[in-house]
């Protein structure tokens, strides 16, 4: 098991392998080199190949096909370089002025095809359906343990974003903490007694120069302080903390949502790597009002680089008014 | 002039370019495709093409040479793409639930070497020591502006962390207020009533396990809460709040350090993208306890994901126990 170590220059924290070293040929860009779509080498999660994964934790699958064999649409495995383990429970350590956590948590991966090769937003309708509806189950059985105390949803597409495996698929991890960037919107609501997501939507309604589109169910901006280029946000427009609570009709439109803004977003910034990334309430705590869950669209057009990592500030050098218009005159038109 | 604008979920700020946009072809990552180390296309940074840059704030020149001629050795030079301006006075304008300030500040870049394709760690001692003495001096100089309340130091080398010109070059941003993520350390202070460095140098020393080497000034580790495989950091061993006061002395030895220490580091590594990052005390603001300059060297293995940015923090597969092993063994060895 990894430990949390706690970082005290920048009052955070961090997830450390303690016992065992990536080598610096075995890391993605050495690897592969720079190419951001690698050959079809073997890959551990096309169909096939389920015996190279640890054993499946959950599937949707067709009729009569068996756990770790092929005939599944959406498989979820346990990520096999997590660092963190569903096992004990949490313990503090101090070692002098340092001190850590153990590693309890969780970290799966949801691969969301069997194909090679087809990325999420080439996915059809149903099959998008199908990702959303195992993301809201895995989390609603995440929150289930107790010692989870927050869960991150996350998409890395591309090596520019972070992805080591060129498969279409998400992440979820189960932190036994709630990091401190992700107390924001509670902290907002202490201050203010309203909801930020609430007090965003009304705000971006009005005055609708960072408004991308909007569904029944959904909101999609370019939010005021975008630290990426490009960066979009789809929101719920009724309140709603926990992702888990999304209901079918609400997934139907998500996916129809996603699908159409990430092909064209895909289409006009000329392919980029990008991630997708949920934020919702923490699990398993007293209650704290002000949270709202989202989830971010963020391209990756740029690295972070010494001055982000430094100060947490990101440079960007598009005003999202303009990525917002941008995307509005593109939404529906065949580019 | 660009706006520094509030993150209200982050609790942060974004510096954005409100009146133009990079379109997405003009993104390094697109422009030069993938690769990690261009050809050498018109490159403004060299010498001969002085013109194509702003006028210079400084150089180090041979008897004789005019300003933006060639005849230099090391230039600095306003960052084109600046979203700051030395102009006016700082401003904060609110809009609704939003906010931001004007981008009062400064972005200069220091041209290490006339020459192109030759990076920091492969220049001589003369020339690194020129690097760091210019560093000081500008640093002096930004802090006599009390505009300027926050100066990062910083070095992107290759397009995996965040180069955008291959030329061998650093960069200094002048901040108008002091990062949230920057002031741990006097935060440290308030609580235990102790530097934080000098208690990391004191038990990193008692330990040995993270230590990388030691000088007469300076001491090598890789940090307990590392945040990137094989992050490196190097410390002055005497309290010393600000880059702005190294002596002579302690140039010289902090030059012969780093290009040792980086040679070996990027042999190792087979060859990886790098920052290097000065953190140092605010300036123009009544004292504070609790700074002490150090450097981070962070190969960049892997690319920032959806978690880190999503949580703040970072998976890191290697243990800096390991790395600080590895990098003690190879450190004076030809390899």
């Amino acid at each position: 098991m990894a430990e949390i170590r706690r970082d005290l220059v920048k009052n955070n924290w961090v997830a450390i392998a303690t016992d065992t070293a990536l080598k610096p040929n075995e890391f993605p860009i050495n690897k592969r080199g720079i190419e951001t779509s690698g050959n079809h080498i073997f890959c551990p999660f096309c169909q096939g190949n389920e015996p190279s994964t640890p054993p499946e934790i959950a599937a949707f699958r067709n009729n009569n096909s068996q756990a770790n064999t092929p005939g599944w649409s959406i498989r979820v495995i346990p990520n096999k370089f997590s660092v963190f383990c569903l096992e004990g429970v949490l313990e503090k350590t101090h070692a002098g002025i340092y001190s850590n956590y153990n590693g309890v948590g969780r970290q799966e991966v949801i691969i969301e095809t069997p194909e090679h090769g087809v990325d999420l937003h080439e996915l059809n309708q149903a099959q998008v359906v199908q990702v959303f509806r195992m993301l809201k189950q895995r989390y609603n059985e995440l929150s289930a343990d107790d010692r989870i105390k927050y869960i991150q949803i996350y998409k890395n597409r591309g090596i520019f974003a972070g992805a080591s495996q060129d498969h279409s698929h998400s992440q979820m991890i189960g932190l036994p903490f709630v990091p401190r960037w992700n107390s924001g919107p509670a902290d907002y609501y202490l201050k203010n007694e309203q909801c930020l997501l609430c007090a965003i939507i009304a705000q971006e309604k009005q005055s609708a120069i960072r408004l991308v589109y909007e569904t029944e169910h959904f909101l999609l901006i370019c939010p005021y302080a975008s630290r990426f280029s490009y960066e979009t946000w789809v929101i719920p427009k009724k309140h709603c903390e926990h992702f888990g609570a999304i209901s079918e009709v609400e997934i139907g439109d998500l996916a129809m949502v996603c699908r159409a803004y990430t092909q064209m977003m895909v289409k006009t910034l000329q392919n980029p790597a990008y991630n997708f990334i949920f934020n919702t309430a923490p699990v398993n705590l007293p209650y704290q009002p002000g949270f709202h869950w989202y989830m971010e669209i963020n391209p990756r057009m740029l690295v972070n680089t010494g001055i982000d990592i430094a100060t947490g500030i990101y440079m960007n050098p598009v005003a999202p008014e303009l990525s917002a218009a941008l995307f509005r005159k593109n939404m529906w038109k065949q580019i």
